[in-house]
């Protein structure tokens, strides 16, 4: 059995949404970010980071102990090797997998992160910062719209590459961005939406969401006030609003 | 044989040191982020997303043609499972270290990025980016400094995990950062130091390295003007200066 600490924002749905994909037997162990439930210190055991989603997988394929792991990207590639699921063991289409989860680590999330928090959640508007992130999605919305082109999934088949953008890509209007400017994005988007074990993967913990205190904004971002503060939008700790 | 397209910068880095660690023959391409390699057609079929470092392989272990990789962290796992060096192949310590080269690329590669954006290229003075991203560069190099504590590698023995961070580490003065706050990095940054092949890596391509003209600076971040700028100093493309 797995252990998921989890809540429900884009890094927490890539594993809730694996997980489900996979069938693998898991319990969630959910976590109030704007409690700070992640700077506990047996939560600190688990990820130093201090960082949802972590893992605890309790019937490890080496038969010892309890193995944890945190990073998303680092939980997805240990449950599609531990599964043989969606990311192909030959190394050509392993590593186009891998290219891409890497892209969207290094790449997608920390920059659509900086640009929610400056659109949304920075307490001053600053023109400079908002260009450089806007710019910057909308170039990697690009990059993403190409690969796609003629493709139904990011690399090869359907992959914990495509489950570690989607959540991301899911933030699209609160990232400024419209998925009519990137035609394969959109289609993409729309053909994952239908897959039932995403639609779960996505529901898990939902009643759990509710609008940012200011309590919860001063433990995540170190501010006081949101730039503008629309009253029960619900806000994800990566600083984006669900769709 | 193996061609890595490179530039001295942090991210190029971490594979220069990896195939002089590995041993494994390898030529460089030379890449000039200034004039605009990146975005040249040919390159851009080899890394759709416009950034060095990426390597062809052309003796991959399938015998199939030449093999594309992008993305460094990509890169370090296929290296280290191509020759069975740097990652154990027993899962348990292969995901300590994956976890961390994740924390790398996921974490302290971006914010220090952002950090070195703003602190050093953004040209407007922006205090409340400055204090964002110095907080958050502190924090990282607490969460690593944490780990290294009775350690003299991140994860287990010295590693891809080390080679990913070391590079980014090195700018630390540039990054507003001491290291004498952070005792455990400085003793394992001086030990890593030593390694032979990892100066080798570090040298590579020195000679290419030049400071940043108006036109690179635009090109590279769509900005005029540096905040401040030093006469002489060598700049790196991730807007880091190399120390």
């Amino acid at each position: 059995m797995i252990e998921l600490f989890y809540a429900p924002t884009p890094n927490g749905w890539k594993i809730s949404i694996m997980l489900e994909e996979c069938g693998l037997p898991y319990k969630v162990v959910p976590m109030q970010l704007g409690r700070g439930d992640q700077h506990k210190p047996e939560f600190l055991k688990l990820n130093p980071n201090g960082r949802m989603p972590a893992i605890v997988d309790h019937a490890p394929a080496d038969g010892g102990g309890p193995l944890g792991i945190f990073e998303s990207g680092a939980i997805l590639i240990y449950l599609a090797e531990k599964t043989g699921k969606f990311m192909p063991a030959a190394t050509r289409p392993r590593f186009e997998v891998m290219q891409w989860v890497m892209w969207q680590m290094a790449g997608l999330g920390p920059m659509l992160g900086q640009n929610g928090h400056f659109l949304l959640y920075a307490p001053e508007k600053i023109p400079y910062a908002i260009d450089r992130y806007t710019r910057e999605a909308k170039r990697l919305y690009g990059v993403l719209d190409a690969q796609l082109a003629g493709r139904d999934a990011i690399a090869g088949d359907y992959s914990i590459a495509d489950m570690a953008c989607f959540p991301w890509i899911m933030t699209h209007k609160a990232q400024g961005i419209s998925l009519d400017e990137f035609p394969n994005v959109k289609r993409w988007y729309a053909l994952l939406r239908e897959r039932p074990k995403l639609q779960a993967g996505l529901a898990l913990g939902k009643e759990d969401r509710k609008p940012m205190d200011e309590q919860a904004r001063k433990l995540l971002f170190g501010v006081d006030k949101p730039a503008h503060a629309e009253a029960g939008a619900a806000a994800d700790a990566q600083g984006v609003q669900q769709q």
